[in-house]
Order: structure tokens, then sequence, then C-alpha cells
């Protein structure tokens, strides 16, 4: 990693005060170094880890080659006192998140040494447990508000399985951890053992914008900028949907919830109507789904807040928030990413009553993990 | 399809008399519509097809986009007298090779309007279990000389398995038939099932040259020309050898026997030696591979002749049968394709005896295909 000159802050700036209590339902834990996870590695994982190292592309470019998704670029007041990686202090993100930005509960989410999308399925399902170890040894044993998610290996179902029983009678976890980007599209029949195991323990299955699945994230190949990259990825989340509709796995699964976090919400009526049109049309091609695409979005999605889209005219927005469903919304801020949301300031314009921002900040993300 | 003005024969011309009966490994028949098929669909698959088509290409180009690979273009001289697709016509093919080349035994190929990759499964699946059907019933009903491939959706492991364990009673079945190129290398532990249901079955496994996997065949991208495409196709079969190799296929399948079709063999020697060599520095990144590559390559895999590699001096590709193993190829010729290898001339430079020839055009396949 090339952690060169930044500026760094050794304290959080002092802030105006907390209006109320938040779930946020994306923090990024960080390791300073891969050591940090040997004590949950076999000996032989360790020596892979530092022999042959991670072999996550089949493709080119991800989101992950951008500085700005790397795990050690943040907020520039984000780097603890000791200049470890933004993330890494459990401390300090207590001190300067936790307890400075009101947060009841806080969801971890673990990026940048998940072992999902690991090309050696061994090595990946090795290395997801050991966060999962360490998700718990470093966070939720440090504080009891953070939260953790299961990561599992995706393209090897099996062992994603055995992961998520493994994991699902510790309360602490409160979802199963999927990237967006996939080998292939997430509906495909090759993944469904993991939504029934999802199901079948009562867990959500959460998605964070990004992963890296080996494909260009557009139609038409690699983009050139990462405004393009990180705008693309909301296509890839559209794309999620559109294949866990069509290929029926609520149908499977009709007790299933997904969260898709960091992509945005306000593509989802047009996405929504586009896939009913299709479907009242092209309903011979695909027998097995018995629901409009829109009920099936309505009722098994939900999406987190950060980054949230800012309309010119608010009245627009609050117009998307009633189509997707104020219940359907949660609460995120990204920390301790440059590009979070302020609880003080997020969804302040968007015409909402305190009732409403009560459920998006807090309500219904202690609904959907079952929070005490 | 676009059949427009091509030059036909309807008689096959006189030919030199054969030397000795063979084996064909590769004959590859053919639908004159899609329609030949339906008897062997339900209903719903049958206005599937006429509504929706095909759906198999996940990438841009592939080989069967070129004219040469489509199932309509073929020696101008294996036109049935009544016009219709070059290997549609039973009786034609029975007369023109059958008779005419001295085959004791003709393995079929289908390819054209194989199921293997559709995207959509249950599409796919229907479509293979119908090729299937409709082998028996026109060809191998037909003359008792021809023989049956298992087609089957590498893509969907499980419908794959249910039609092997189907078809593998029928002696008129020699192999279980995949496609080089797949979404993902053949290794991966996804299509596992296949070949335990193989190995169960007493059955080996065939792979012709080509498929349609989605992906470029070179790791630059998409080639320019049918001469590039044809050629990297060789890679991809590379590629295959590599994957079930390291993977570990063989380890878990001691007895699975694999025939790599249309690929030639020439390169055997040099990707075991770099296998080798690989392997011997990093065999603690593949710790489930006990055996050496090239000892894995000579146990576990044949190779079909056409088309053969042609070195200018004749003793270089007599050096490389020696190293791959007279034993370990069997004679094809691709009927009715335009690069069809006819048995009077095929191998008469490579300074085989007759006791190597016999073994090549006939002995070798009859022990691989239990043939009487």
């Amino acid at each position: 990693m090339n952690v060169t000159v930044r500026e760094r802050t050794s304290q959080a700036a002092p802030r105006a005060e907390v209006r109320q209590a938040v779930v946020d339902c994306d923090i990024h834990p960080a390791v300073n170094t891969p050591r940090e996870l040997f004590p949950f590695m076999t000996k032989r994982w360790q020596e892979h880890l530092l022999t042959y190292g991670n072999h996550i592309r089949q493709g080119l470019s991800n989101a992950l080659a951008h500085p700005r998704m790397q795990p050690e670029v943040a907020r520039a007041d984000a780097w603890p006192p000791d200049g470890s990686i933004p993330g890494s202090d459990a401390a300090f993100m207590r001190e300067q998140h936790l307890d400075g930005n009101g947060v009841e509960y806080g969801v971890l989410i673990p990026l940048g040494r998940s072992g999902a999308s690991q090309r050696n399925l061994d090595y990946g399902a090795a290395l997801c447990s050991a966060v999962n170890d360490w998700q718990l040894a470093k966070y939720c044993d440090f504080d009891k508000r953070f939260r953790a998610s299961i990561t599992v290996t995706q393209e090897e179902p099996a062992a994603a399985v055995a992961e998520i029983d493994k994991r699902a009678g510790d309360k602490r976890f409160v979802q199963v951890l999927l990237p967006p980007r996939t080998v292939e599209p997430l509906g495909r029949r090759r993944y469904r053992p993991i939504f029934e195991a999802a199901v079948r323990n009562k867990l959500p299955v959460g998605l964070h914008l990004g992963g890296v699945g080996g494909h260009p994230s557009t139609g038409s190949g690699y983009p050139s900028y990462y405004i393009e990259e990180h705008t693309s990825q909301v296509q890839t989340m559209q794309a999620l949907i559109t294949s866990l509709v069509v290929e029926g796995v609520f149908e499977d699964f009709p007790s299933l919830q997904i969260l898709l976090i960091e992509g945005g919400f306000s593509w989802v009526p047009s996405l929504s109507w586009r896939l009913d049109k299709h479907w009242k049309k092209f309903k011979s091609e695909v027998p097995h789904l018995k629901r409009a695409p829109s009920e099936q979005i309505r009722d098994h999605f939900r999406f987190t807040t950060q980054p949230i889209e800012e309309p010119e005219n608010p009245r627009h927005l609050r117009d998307i928030i009633d189509w997707v469903g104020v219940e359907r919304l949660m609460f995120s801020t990204d920390y301790p990413h440059w590009d979070f949301d302020d609880p003080r300031q997020a969804l302040n314009n968007a015409g909402l009553s305190e009732a409403e921002k009560k459920k998006i900040f807090s309500g219904n993300a202690k609904a959907f993990y079952g929070l005490p």
C-alpha cells in the first residue's frame, strides 16, 4: 500500500450537538497490516497471504483500484492520532464517530481485506472467516454498539453456507455481506444456496457498492474516470435487482430481505417501471415470475441513505422517497470514507416529518436487524 | 441463417479405395431447421425457441460467428442431393462418409444447436435433451455405426448430471460432450458434479474446439481474423488442461478420461514442461496437487488427429507423437466441415508403423469408448 504524505489531524474537530441517536448501517473497519488477521488464520494461509497474496481480479480495472476507494484514503480528520489507517483504531472510531455522532449501533462493513471474491476459493474462505473473527475481537468486543457482517465467498456457495451457519448463532452478526460485482449475475442459480442459508438463519443480506467480479462495470467496457466508475456502480446495483427478481429468487425465498448499501435509490422507480412493462409483454419467457417486479422490489429491497441523491427541487427527492417507501430507507454515514454523510446535515431538505426521520435514522434499521 | 448461393454437388466424387477401417471420432450431424427438434421438446420450449430463440453469447465475437464455422458451411461435395444442410441427411452421410471412407464407427458431435451454453438454463437443458433424443432417432437408429454424445448444460451442473444419469444406460451414447469455452475455467469446483457423474457412469468426457462462454478467446480481447480466432481456440484447450490439472480434478477423479477434439496436440509437451517447472516452484500454493502435471496430462487426456499439425520436418511430428504417446491419439475427420481429414492421406508422413496406425485409426478409440 502506498501511504505517503497526507494531511492528518490527531483529534476530531469540535462538532455541533447531535440531534438524535442514529443507527449507522455503513461503517468501514480497517486493518493496519494484513498481519492483524494472522491470529485468526492457520499457518498455511498466513504463509499463502505473504507468499502469493491476493488474487482477486479476473479482469482489469475495478473501483477498488481508485485511490479514493482504498481503505487508507478517508476523511482527513479520520486519521487516528498514531497515524494508523482510518477505521483501524477502534478507540478512536468510538470517540470520533460513535460518541461524536450519536451512533446507537454501528454496522461494520469490511471491504478492503474481504475474501469474498478471491479466485483461490480455499484462501477466500479462510480470509472471510478470519475477517469475521477479527470484527468480533477488535470491534464488537471493544464496544457493544458495533455489529458485524458475515463475509463469505460467494463464488464457493458451499463454503459460504458453512460460514453463515457457523456465525448465525452469534447475535453480534446482523447480516450476510455479499459484493454486488460477482462472476455471474447474482440471481443465477449457482448463488441460490447462499440465500437459502440466509433465510434459514433469519438473516438479511447486505450488498455494499463495489466488488471485483472481473467484469467491466459498464456494458461498453472500462470507463476512463473515477467519476464514471463510481456512477457505473449504481448500474451494477440495478443489474443486481433485475437479476434477483427475474431469476425468481424471491419466488423461491419469500422472506428474503436485501439491503443495498451506498448505491442510492432514486433510480428504483424508473427501473421498476421498465421491468413491469417488459414483464407484462414477456411473461411467457419467465413463467416462474408470478408477481410484478415492482411489487417484489418494494417487498424485498431496502436502501441506505448515503450518498443520497440531491435534486435541485427537494420535492423530487420526496416523491422518490414516497415511491420507495420511508420504511425502506436506512441511514448510513460511510465513516471514515471521504464521502461521509453527517447525521446533522443528512436528509434535512427532503421534507420529512420528525416521525419519518426517526424511522430512517434508526427505527427501520432496528427492525431490519432485530436490534434491541 | 444465411444460406445463399453455394457450390453444391449432388454426388460424392469417386474416391480411391479405403486402406483400412477407421473409427471417426468427430462427425458433425446437423438439423435442417430447428423444427426437426420439436418432436423431442415440450410445447413450452418449442414456443420459446420460436419466440425468444437462442441466447448464448455473454460477450461479443466467438468462433461460431465465422461463416466457416456455421453448420451449413462445409465441403462443397458434402451438400446432400436435395440441397439440405451438410450433415443433416443421414442417408447421404452414410453413403458418402461411412461407406465411402470405411468408417466402422462414427461418433456424432452435435455443435450448432447445442443447448450447452444457453443462458436460460431450463431452455438449455431442454435443448440438450432434445438434441440427445434426436441423435438417436435420426442417426443411431438409422445406422448402427453411429454413436452419440450426451450434450449437457455445463453451467447448470444439476441438470447436466440428471441428463447424464438418464442417458448413460443407453450404450449408443459413448461420452459426455462439453464445450471448452465456459463461463469459468473448467476445473473450477462448480463444474465438479459433471465429472463425478461421468466417472460414476464410466463415461469419458469429450470437448470439441469452440464454444461460447462469453469471453474473448485471447487474453487481449477479440482478434480480428478468422485465422487468429481458429488458432486461439487451441490456447483455450491449453487453458482447459491447465485448469483441470491445477484445480485438482484428477486428484478427485483418478479414473476420469478426457478427449480433446480438433485442438491438435503438438503443443502438449511444451505446456507440460512449463506446468511441471512451475509446479516444482509453487507447490505450496497448490498442496492438493500430488503428481506432476505432465504425468496427469499423460494419464488423463487423449487427442483427436484432425487438423493435425504438419511440421516441415516429419521427424518433429514423430517426436511429438512419441512424447504424447501413440495410444493417446484417436483419428477424426471433422466430416462434413471444410477442413475434413481424409483417412487415405492423414498421418502418412508421421513415420508410423502399421501397428501404430491401426491403434490411431481405430484401436485406441475402440478401447476408449468400449466399442465392440
